[in-house]
């Protein structure tokens, strides 16, 4: 792994002396530990991973890039913290993330230093992914596409929206998954029509609409999938609403490239909809960045101001949803390449299941 | 469902002439409804959700307690609620949690406005657990249960980690678990001497620790639970190490009651593990709340200020954790009630699985 914490102090150091870190997978990202615990990176020279009791022995073993020391129960972290820096005489910090109520403890101590919110220099390194995460993605999407071809072939009238999560669940664990993104949507029915219409007790019918959406975990890295199915024979117009959903998510794949504006691919499909008349259904963005979380930068909607670069992950998702007929989606997780993106998911595009 | 809108304005009218909340599960906690949105709650008469498109239909359906407005994409929702509690010449306002940078964005707009984080209203409630939700950790419970009942009898020497979280979570899916309340802790050999010690690909191996701790959802509701199992059988040693465990997780049982302190039972532990001499192995608090979060309010550990309410559902696991030979903990999600405490989890104390 390359070291990341010097990659992060050279990109803040001509405006910062120096970045806390309070967001625990910015940690693991830098430092390959995942724990309860605060960072401090100064513009050169050594970080800090100050780790709680609780995770210090592993902490110790695990964590890459920096020097680690034990936060004791009581200690007041943000005070050791404030002192370390005010040592170092830095008069101008940065951080990834923080409450009010930390932040207003840190103003208590660091009376003399400019403290200012800047995630963007951590999100400039994490929306760019290397070989190494890279590696993990793809292994998260080909076990997210087994766990959908494992849907695929579940779904039946009778089975309980549950049920199919359980089959989905069990073959991606069995596969090497190390969980689930986020929990498990099989939405069948009217609750189709919610994009996130979560997975209950209902009982599968013949006709129903299924959307099925969720992603497998390989070592802290993600994937994200959706399909849309029918129960037995799909109608006309379920068809006729699929297609349309399909054809939306290829055209706004044809834009995922080096250099494009986030809108671009958001627009494309958005233009492939409202060609339709459907545009009012089409509730939700495009996509967003995945990785270490579900959802990361960079995001593609109507409104975002991300331009995508090669190394950015980030999902392919146009959908339609009518309330009081049902919802669809189509989705895949693309890897931003100079030319065109690649799928790391990708199959299964069918909508007639068992 | 009670309503928990007009039980939090009742708690706070008396010092704050309205409550924003940015937080999700407290929303959830309050409406019934969950999805990315902004609530803002007046001293008296209707609150407001502000639902973001993607969530709007499936909240117009779900949402209780409240009225549900939409917050389009690109629109300034924190303009748009600051100019209602403007025109409503509310003039000290309090919050659950926010970022700096919510907080800078509101203080431009709220000028004349106190605004101060004040979570602890909504905390005094979510603390004490009413009988729908006592219903729904009971049934998580349950399905907790039958997941380690899978364990113990999963475990053998040759399978994977992730393969033993692989049947636990089947088991608790297809009995009607909507998911884990966090990512499956199977931990052996080695790694079981750190409390969070994960679940990779190692194989199990005759006379291996393995941690086993995890808990299923049901209907947005958690329960928590850890067995530690030796692979075959266990040695002298293993047996007084788990001995002295159980016999601390018990002790600290028998203190967890209505108006007692949160460190005493945290201290019953403590010092049945101090007498055997292994104090420094314990390197965590006793256990946590949990309800619609795994840890929520109160805290059971030595520096804890909390009184234990009845109507408080908290884990109790204690644990040792010997850096080179390796960890025990045993944990079960307790009810707080008026006398002795109701276990939600339960049965398994077996040391020798398979």
């Amino acid at each position: 792994m390359r070291d990341r914490v010097k990659a992060l102090q050279a990109s803040f150091r001509s405006e910062l002396d120096g970045y806390i870190i309070t967001d625990l997978i910015n940690m693991l990202y830098l430092t390959d530990f995942l724990g309860a615990a605060t960072m401090f990176v100064p513009n050169e020279g050594e970080s800090t991973l100050y780790i709680h009791d609780v995770n210090f022995e592993a902490g110790l073993v695990e964590a890459k890039n920096c020097r680690v020391k034990l936060a004791k129960r009581g200690e007041n972290l943000i005070k050791n913290v404030s002192e370390q820096i005010m040592s170092q005489k830095l008069s101008k910090l940065g951080f990834d993330k923080m409450n009010v109520q930390t932040y207003e403890k840190f103003r208590k101590y660091l009376k003399n230093t400019r403290l200012e919110a800047k995630s963007e220099y951590i999100w400039k390194l994490r929306r760019v992914k290397d070989e190494d995460e890279l590696k993990k993605i793809r292994k998260a999407g080909e076990l997210t596409v087994e766990g959908m071809r494992t849907a695929f072939e579940a779904i039946k009238k009778g089975l309980k929206e549950y049920e199919v999560a359980a089959e989905i669940e069990y073959a991606m664990r069995t596969c090497g998954s190390y969980g689930v993104a986020f929990d498990t949507i099989v939405a069948s029915g009217p609750r189709s029509a919610y994009p996130h219409g979560g997975c209950g007790e209902r009982k599968l019918r013949i006709g129903d609409l299924v959307v099925v959406d969720f992603g497998a975990i390989y070592k802290n890295y993600r994937a994200d999938m959706t399909r849309t199915f029918v129960v037995g024979k799909a109608t006309t117009k379920q068809r006729k609403y699929h297609a349309v959903v399909a054809l939306a998510q290829e055209k706004a794949f044809q834009k995922i490239q080096d250099g494009v504006k986030a809108t671009e691919p958001d627009m494309a499909a958005r233009e492939t909809i409202s060609r339709e008349g459907y545009e009012k259904y089409f509730v939700h963005g495009l996509g967003h960045g995945i990785g270490l979380e579900t959802h990361e930068q960079p995001t593609l909607n109507p409104t975002s101001k991300d331009i995508l670069e090669a190394g950015n992950v980030v999902t392919d998702e146009p959908g339609i949803y009518i309330v009081g007929f049902g919802g669809f989606r189509i989705e895949d997780t693309i890897l931003v390449k100079k030319d065109i993106g690649e799928r790391l998911t990708s199959g299964l595009h069918v909508l007639e299941a068992s």
